[in-house]
This record gives structure tokens, sequence and C-alpha cells, in this order.
């Protein structure tokens, strides 16, 4: 019910935006507030506002938002599973009653600053440093992150820093702080229709009841990614729907010598596969949102699906562009864009070779992230 | 419970046996007889001896069997789907209780009779002919069939004729009737472990209490191959899972410039690859059983599988195989045989790109086996 | 000499102009100028104002400037190939002095009008007409053609129209005849740096010197692909080159987990790959620019390295892409541009379907374009 | 003139032998006598009853022979590149004299033992052991060698110890001395028409006049690969275009839904990527055995061009065989044999991953064949 209600809205209000959004790389910034009413942010979290959804409802909510778009779908991963969650999983009760129904409603907008410039893949390299100053009962920040959704137009951030014990912390800082700005990116092909910056922190001085006080270490900012990754894996599906059945329609209508398009062999070939990577990735997706619901997964299930889902979801949309021709290279048929959002999200939260990585750690028990020097 | 015993008898029993079985293309006759034991041929079947299990039983039957070798499957496959099911299905109960109990028990051994020489991926140019005699009250039957599992040790052989109406019906024959004769093909390198011959058909005269009466044209063939087909899309991802096993353990095992194989990114990569699409492939299995219990599944999501479980393990076999380098081509690591096996796997009952153009009917509506002269 | 001389042109002159181009949809038509006084436009002809060079050359030069655009190359390509070669082999003296020396210093820029917008891969079904009308001694052409590169900023169109004989012909067309608009495609995510339109003909009327008369058929637009094909078999694998050496050199600097990115197996694997496919692929256009010098080419040929650059390029441009992680879709690091631009150049003048069943026709004998209806 | 009466001999002397060598995995000694007289046992080397012709000649008989089998590519290989080239490159005008004219007549057979059942990929750890014993002027050796090809029946072999300098050196065990047996690898399922096994040697004593003196380190078996590894590059091609053209002809002749199965899409699409691989893979070996013969390539070249050949030549014997439907697996129609044989080639003298390594190494300065631990 949820998803229907949820598709509606997508297909009816979001879709007609979506092509000059992305054309023009314009955040439509009241989707936030839309959404909100629609319950659909933090939509797993029990109280403060929030849906209280199940697992599967969110991965069938990713899956319906990101039909339309990638960009989207990020701004509503970063909110939930991003901002919310670890508010609702590591915040103190202050925390959630200030911030959670706020976000809930969209009202105001979070991002999540984990990656730095220097350190993509290997988060424990992290620079960011956060020191305490027990005078003021503040910490001073100070640090970079880079490709961040929502920063620039962000009313609060997650921030992670590493601690004078070494210890990586979470802190929610506020726009309007001294010291913290949000640049946007310029000249970014892929996800257009969300805003992309930088959290420049020098030395932001951050109250000390702003930290997130019920986790230490990088099992913080991952339990957040794992959260978001589970909503990606549905997502990315969504995306690779959309363009398949585009294609479809596109190759019953479409004549060539004579007959549609989709009367080829080749055609028809391309269709098989997409259409069979669909139905068991999704598959797959309903049954590992199943275990999330019942407490029995592992992040390497998480990483597993992530992966595939995302990486055959840009084989399905490059796919799908192909069969397009020349048509395909237009914004108009939406196709070309779901290629290029799919290159970044086949990226973001956890490469598909880090995650491969990941699974093999898994499979042997031996790491072979680090080589030698 | 059923998948438990009969896994240790798998492992137990056929595993030691297969080695020189397949190397010395010897087909082990009693190994019908056990299996028969075991309640596992013809198991969806209800009364007659059989064991009237769940399809998702018969699905974990044929993966726990087709993880020691797809020839050992494909006996298994033969006797319950493509003779044991249409008897079953299409049969008058006088046949029922003539065949179906020796049947289950392996005191006789079946093959189907459809392929012919010049019909491989058309059964519908078949040219084997049945013409009634209202004075013997016999039907005589001519052709050839080729490529018939278990033929050259079979008791009866399900055969499928053209009648003078120009309607597919089938037929029991029996070993023994004159003009009926069941050559071995020699010089495969595929399926060793199972014997593979022709049905040869010289006016035999067959006794019209054999005829199959309750099915007429391809869809008596067609039910039977579904049935088949869904065995095999378990099967030939418990191949698969045979061989990530044995890769993941040799590469565990073999110490190469200071470290086991299995530390390597290369290697670990293709792990990953290989247990994501186990994994997805063998849940979709599991709801496709479920379907098909319920009444609830169409054919084509058995071509899907079928498909995809067979393209997906012959591409797992073949990593795996590379991943042993030199000793992969020695049968004693039992890899090669996978490969080899899986050619054929990947080939029979519907080729993947057979199947593919399937899918794309189902898709599109629109059929493209057939082109312009 | 050449080579060298223009690539230091395209390094020095182009390059720093590309990144804004692309980003603003922005075509610098003063380029053609700077091109024509390097002579490298319709370098191959000899005389009226043409290098008259090599085809080796004339591939070094196309690899060059795709290197920087397929873009810019394509600019170049249509000038070349598409205007002045069509002027120069089938035109009369009179339209050789008329336009060649123009093209050739980039004073004006010519477009190609084939394809039509019902008919992309089957130029046969021509809707466009041309009707002679002997009072005035002028042809009346009417109808639509699409996808066409330059044709925004085109001062002459060379149009391929279906005359009453049923027989397909060139004319030359020029800016400010009644009739004749040339309307821009917005919304373009692939070779952003060049326009890209429409030509629609309302009984555009176009005096009879101004048809190419010494072909008919579709031989005519043919030939001019050929040429223009064997330029972007060379051309894609020069911006196969960039993203190769664009990335070795982002995964050689860029340190995770304390080493370079490079030192990664997943890393080097993918750029052996990538380089084994550049090497074999440039090695086999070099071969087949020797035989077009020796005039011992065939256009199957032409189709197969087509498609081979082609379809290699924009896998090694998505590796590339890949290997820049979250980086890689920032205008700046160019690799996603190429990404984008070669979708469009795996597709036009032959799509990398169509170049396989051209290759078919080739090998069987037997067309397989057509299907039955 | 060489190609063309060898490649008669292949067909008409070695094409009717191989369907039965390789079922009963038979090794017919015989075949060295006859390419002993055709003049093709160590091409390259002049004087000593060799042909002395160039390396692209050289390719040329590769791939001849390996149209046939590459069982027989591999014999001939073995006894050119890792038998005759060492001794000619590394021995004493004495071992020349000795050895060269008979290998050349193929009236004894060599064999070459580097691989080590615990090293394949790293033959830096070598375990064999060589001992200088002063008083005899003897070596003592001892250690195995696996996967030696040829060795069974070998008359002579080159081995590779480890010397009390710990440099690897090179000696010539000749057949008969004591504690030096050579058993036959069983069940192996590819290149079963030549003769696998090891080299035990159980102190066995050589004379010094054996010791290769010119060479010591890896550089002497590198030497002798890189020259195996050209011919392994041409060869594996000709595996490829007999696999194409028995393919080709077979869909050419099988009538399947009416016409040839060559009709399809789906088959002329194989085709042509078969075709452009085996094309531009020829084009490259060829101008790779000009460089040869210029004394200008590098061993990277080679890297390249035998990780390309094998990997390509395999896939294209895969798809090949997949377009004979069920006739694809008997051994018969040759292409499964090509199969099963290809696979072995892409293994030795370097995986496809090795070389990629190799490549990766060349490519980026960095080595990746170690990892941390």
């Amino acid at each position: 019910m949820i998803r229907d209600s949820f598709r509606t809205y997508c297909q009816e209000k979001l879709m007609p935006r979506i092509l000059m959004a992305n054309r023009n790389e314009h955040f439509h910034r009241e989707i936030l507030n839309e959404m909100g009413e629609l319950g659909v942010l933090g939509p797993t979290i029990q109280g403060y506002g929030c849906a209280g959804t199940s697992y599967v409802a969110y991965g069938l909510i990713a899956r319906e938002v990101e039909r339309v778009d990638s960009g989207y779908r990020s701004v509503m991963s970063v909110q939930s599973s991003l901002v919310m969650h670890p508010i609702n999983a590591y915040g103190t009760e202050a925390q959630k009653q200030k911030y959670l129904p706020k976000l809930a409603r969209g009202e105001i907008l979070g991002c999540f600053g984990l990656t730095e410039p220097n350190h993509g893949s290997d988060p424990g390299g992290m620079e960011t440093k956060a020191k305490y100053n027990p005078s003021s009962k503040t910490y001073t920040i100070s640090g970079a992150k880079t490709w961040i959704t929502n920063s620039p137009y962000a009313d609060i951030c997650v921030v992670w820093a590493k601690c004078e014990d070494g210890r990586v912390r979470g802190f929610i800082l506020e726009r309007g702080m001294n010291g913290l700005s949000t640049p946007k990116i310029e000249g970014k092909f892929s996800l257009r229709a969300s805003a992309t910056g930088m959290i420049l922190m020098d030395e932001v001085e951050v109250p000390e009841e702003n930290l997130l006080p019920h986790v230490s270490g990088l099992a913080g900012p991952f339990g957040c990614l794992n959260n978001a990754r589970y909503g990606i894996a549905w997502g990315a599906l969504g995306a690779a729907e959309f363009c398949f059945h585009a294609a479809r329609q596109y190759t019953m209508d479409r004549i060539q010598f004579g007959v549609p398009l989709a009367r080829n062999q080749l055609i028809q070939k391309k269709m098989a596969d997409m259409l069979t990577e669909i139905t068991i990735g999704l598959q797959s997706c309903l049954q590992l949102g199943r275990l999330i619901d019942q407490k029995k997964y592992t992040p390497d299930m998480i990483s597993m699906l992530k992966r595939n889902s995302c990486g055959k979801a840009l084989d399905i949309a490059r796919q799908a562009r192909d069969m397009l021709g020349g048509n395909g290279i237009a914004d108009e048929y939406h196709i070309i864009r779901h290629v290029m959002n799919l290159e970044a999200v086949n990226t973001y939260e956890g490469t598909h070779d880090i995650h491969a990585l990941i699974l093999g750690r898994a499979i042997t028990g031996l790491q072979s992230f680090t080589v030698g020097k």
C-alpha cells in the first residue's frame, strides 16, 4: 500500500520535474517536504514522527523513487539512513527529540560526512580531527569531507572525526556554525538532480551535546552505510526496471526494416538478460529485507546485494541505452540519465571492487585490501 | 530431511564412483536401484510407490545429485520428469499401475524420445510417424530419435510421434519390440557417466494400450520438459556449488609467492562473483519451487531459471577450473568434469539462446524463432 | 610529422577549451578555421587546396583529435568524409572548384543528411523526396533528416533524397534556401561540444547544378560512410588511449591503504586488458589504412574495425571511469565525457549490432537484417 | 610456401589420426619423425640440420599444426622452443652437434622440466637442487617436475635446478640415467593426444658436460618460455580458426525452423565477434613476428599476445561449441576437443592472470604478484 501510493507520487509528481532538473543541475529542495508528508523519510524508525515500517517496505520505497532518478533516491537515502538512522541509533534522547521530527517532515535536510579527499575506499585513514575543549565543553573540528550528497543545502551535517583517543566519533554540525562551509561540486555528470558538495571545517566549535555518544570507531559510520546500502540494492534495480520497460516500449514502437525492433533476436536476447537479472536480483532483495526484519542478516549479505544490484543495473541501463540507438543519447528518453547516475551509484558506499574484496574476505577469512609496499 | 539423507548418499556412495565412471564412460546401472530405495525417483508423484514430496524437495534432491555429477542428475531427471511424469500426467490407470512402481524402485529404466537428428530446437518439425492399424489395434511407428539419455540401457521409451491427424502423441515402447534398437553414441565428452544413444524405430508395432491418451500436441512433451527443466535449474547450481567450494579449498591450500592463492585479489573477485550468482540463483529457484507447489508458476519462469542457472553454472565451473591452474585439467580434481558436463546441461532441454527467445516472446508478444527465408 | 604537429595543436589548443565547451554544450565554430590552416580537412583529397595525404595519415589525425574529444572528431569527420568526400568523388568540376577550397580552409562548414526520424539503421526506407521541375531546371526537395552533426551551424548540407525514378541521389543545399531550416537538438548527453540538429526541408528548391551527378543509389551515401567509419575506427581508439593514460596516471598518484591504487591486482588487470585491446586495435587500423592506400580493402573490413574500435573503446572508457571512483563522474577528469561521447560513436554510422549483421552477411552470404513479419 | 606444404601435411596426415588419438589418449610418437622430415622442428635455428626460417614462418607453422590439435602443437613447441632453443642458445658446440640434428629429425624427443608440484606460477621457489661433485665432475640432481609435456616418451630432458650458489642452471638429462623416472599423468581431459608426465629425479648423476653453460638464473628458462609463448600466440588462433570455420559450416548446413541456423541473428553475431578477434589477433601476431625477426621486440609484447590469443581462442571455441548444440559435445565434430585443449593452453606457460600482472607491472612499474601476508 505504501508502495502503491508512493509510486503514484513518484510517477505523477517527480517524473515531470526530473528532465529539466537533471539537464540544468537543479535540486528541488521542496521534494523533501513532499516526501516528509508521505512518511517515507526515516521510515523504519519507530516514533519521533516516523512511520515505523518494515525494511521490506523501506526497500520498496527506495525502488520506486529510484525508478525516477537515483539522485532523488540518494537525497532520501542520505536523509533516512545516513542522518536519521545514526541519530536514532547512536544519539541521545534530546538529539532525537530535537532533530528527528523535523528531519522526518523534510523541514530540515541533512548530510553525512565520512569520505575525505584522500580517502575514498579506506575511511580508516581519516584525517578530520576533533579536539575536546574542557573549558567550553565543546569539540573543535577541522578537516574536509568531499562528494557529500546534500551538503550544499543541508541544515545539519552528521560528521565523523577522529578524536584525541584515536577513535572515530560522530557529531551533529549545524549550518551557521563558524568555520563551516559546504561548497558545491561543479561539472558533475551523474546524479545532477541532487546537489553534491564538500564539508569544509576550519576549527568549527561544536557543543558536546552534539556528539553522538552511543558509538565509537568505524562501526558507527559502517552501520549507517549498511543501512543505506540496503536501500541502494533495491533502488538500483528500480532504475534498471525503468530502463528495461522504456527500452521494451521503444523497441515495440520503433519500426525498422518493416517490423518492430523488438522482433529482432538481438533485441530479444538483451531483454531476456535484463529481465532475468532484475527478477533474480529483486527476489534476493526481498529475501534480504525479510532477514533484516527478522534481525537475521549479516553485513556481507548487504555487500553482496549492493554490489550485485548496482553492477547489474548499470549493465542493464547501458544495454537499454544501446537499444534506443541515436535517440538513446537524448535526455528526454531518460535512459542516458540512468546510465550516468548508475556510474555513481555503482561507486559510492563501496565500489563494485571493494565489495568484491569484502565478500572475498568473508569467503576466505583473508583480507586482500592491503598489499605489500 | 530428505535433502540431508540424500546428500549423505550422494557424497558417500556416488562421489567415490564418479571419477572412474566418467573417465571410462561407464554407466553404473545399479544407481537407479539405490535411488529407488531412497525414494527420490518420481518424488513428486502421489501414490504408485512414489514419495509425494513437494517441488521444493524435488529441487533440493536435484541439487544434491548434480553436486556430484550432472550425468547422474540427468539419469534421475529423465526417469522422474520425462518418463514417470508423462505416464502419471497423461497415462491410463493401467499404465500407471504397470510402470510407475517399477520405475519408482529403479527396477526398470526409462528414456524419453523427442529430439530428432534434423530437429534439435524445433520439435515441431518432427519426422517420426505413427500409423494406426485398425485390424491389429496397434500403431506402427517409424523414425529416429537422437541424443537420448539412458536409451542404450532403457527398458521402456516414452516416444513422441506424429499421428495421421498431424497431432503429436506419446507412446510407451518396450525393449524387445521388433524394429526397435538403441545404439549408443560414442566419443561423448560430456555426461560420460550416463549413457546416451539413439532410438531407432523401423516399423515398430506398438499396442494401442501403450498410447498416452490424455494429451496431444506439443503440450505433452513440453509439459515433461518444463518439469525436467525445473530440476535442471536447481541441479546446475549444485554443480556450481561443488566447483565453488573445490576452488575455494584449492586456493586456500595452495601457496604461491608465499601466501595462499586465495589471498590474491584476482582470486577473491572470482569467488565473490561465483558466490553471488549461486546465492541469488538458488534464492530464485526456491521461490519458483514454492510457486510450483502453489500452482502459481508459468512455464516462462522455468525457462528463465533453467537458462540462468545453466549459463551461470557453466561460467562458474570455467572460472573454478581456471583457478586450479594446471591441475584443473586433471579429472581427479573433478572440476573439468563439471565444465564438460555443463556444456551439455546448458544445451539440452532448450539451449541458452532458445530460452532467450522464449523469454523474448513472453516479454514482447513477438516470436523471433523463425526468420524470413 | 603531420601527426606530431597536429597532436601539439590538439593538446595545446583544443584540450583547454573542451571542458567548458562540453559542460555548456558550446560549439567552437572557429576550430574549423584552425583545422583548415593545419591542412587536416579533407586531407586525403588531391588538389583543391587539400593536403593529399595517405589514409594512414588521415587515421592518425582522427586519432589525435578524438584523443581530445569525439565531438571535435565528429565535426572533422563530417566535413572531410561526408561533405568534401562526396563532392570530390561524385561532384562536377564546378562543384569542386566552388566548395572544396572553402571547406578545406574551414571557411564554410558542411553537414550530411541521410538519417531520417523513422529510419535509423535502414536508409533504404528513405522518405525524403526530390522532384524535378523541367521548367526551372530545379529539384524540389521535401523531407526531414535528424541527428545531423553540424547542421545548426552548417553553411551547406549534402542531402540524400529519393528521386522520381526511385533512385537515391545527393544534393548540395545551401543555408538560406527557402524552406530549409536546421533546428538544434537539445538535451544531448553525448558529443556536447559539437552541435547536432535536424535538416527540415519544406519544398526547398535546389538548382540542378547542385545535384551530385556521378552516383545514384545507396552506393553514394554508403561510400561516404565507409570513408567516415575508417576515421572513426582510428578516432575511437584515440579516445580510449586518453582514458587509459588518464586512469593509469590517476591510479599511480592516488594512495589508498598506503600504496598507489595502481599497485592493486584488480587495477592492473583492468589496465592490461585496456592496453591489449588498444594495441591490437590500432595495429589493425594501421594495416587497414595501408590496404586502403593500396586500394585493396573491402567495406567489410571497415565495418569490422569500426565496430571493434567503438565497442572496445566504450568498454575501456567505462573501465577507466570506474578506476577513478567518485572522481570519475566529475568532468574535470575528462573520462566521463569520453564515456558519454563513445555511446554515440558506438551507435552512429552503423550501430555495433548492425555491423555485426553486416559482418554476418559477409561471412555467410545470408542477410539477417530483415525478419519475417 | 612452408606454410602451404605444412598445412597439407597437417590436414592430410594429422587430421585423420587426431580423433582416436584424443579419444584414447594415444600419443603418436612417429609424428615427430614426420615433422622432422618436413623441417619444422627448431625451424628458426641456423645450421645443425635446422631450417633457419624466420619467426613469422615459425608462427605460421604453429598456427597450422594447432588448427589440428593443441596437443600436437605442444609436442612441437616443446621440442623446438624448450629443448632445441636452449641447447642452441645456452649450450656448448659439442652439445649442439650431439643433440640438435637428432632433435631436428625427430629421431629423439625432448622435454623441459621447470614447473614443480608446489610452484606453478612462481618458478623462483624452485626446490630441485643440483650439487656439484668435484671428484667425478658430475652434478647430482634431485627433485620433481610436473605437468611436463612429452616426459613419458622423452629421450632427453632439459631440466632446471638450483645450484649450490643459489643460481638456477639448465642440464640435459638422458633417459636411462640412474634415478630418473618419468611417470605419466592419468585422467587428463586436455591435450590428450600428447603425453604429459612428471620428471622424478632421485640423486641423478649428470656429467658436467651436460650443463648448459651459457646462462644462469631464471633468464634461462624464461628465454625459452618467451620463445614458446610466441608460438602459442599463433597456435591458439589456429585452433580458433578451426572452430570458427567448423561452426560456420555446421550452421550453414543445419536447417532449423526452415532456414540454415546461420541465418539467425544470434548466430551471425557470434560469428562476427569470432572473426573479428581472430583477424585482429593474427594481425598482431604477424607484426610481432616481424619485430622478433628485426630483434625489436620485448618480452612484454609476447606476454600480451600469448594472453590475448589464448583467452580469445578459448572464448571462440566455447562459442563454437555452443553453436553446434547437442552435437557439440561429440568428439567427431572436433570442437569440444579444442575447448578442452585450450583450457590448458590458456593456463600453461603463464596463466591468463599471471600475464595480466606481467603486463600490469610493465605498465605501472609496480609488481603486484606478491601480496602482504
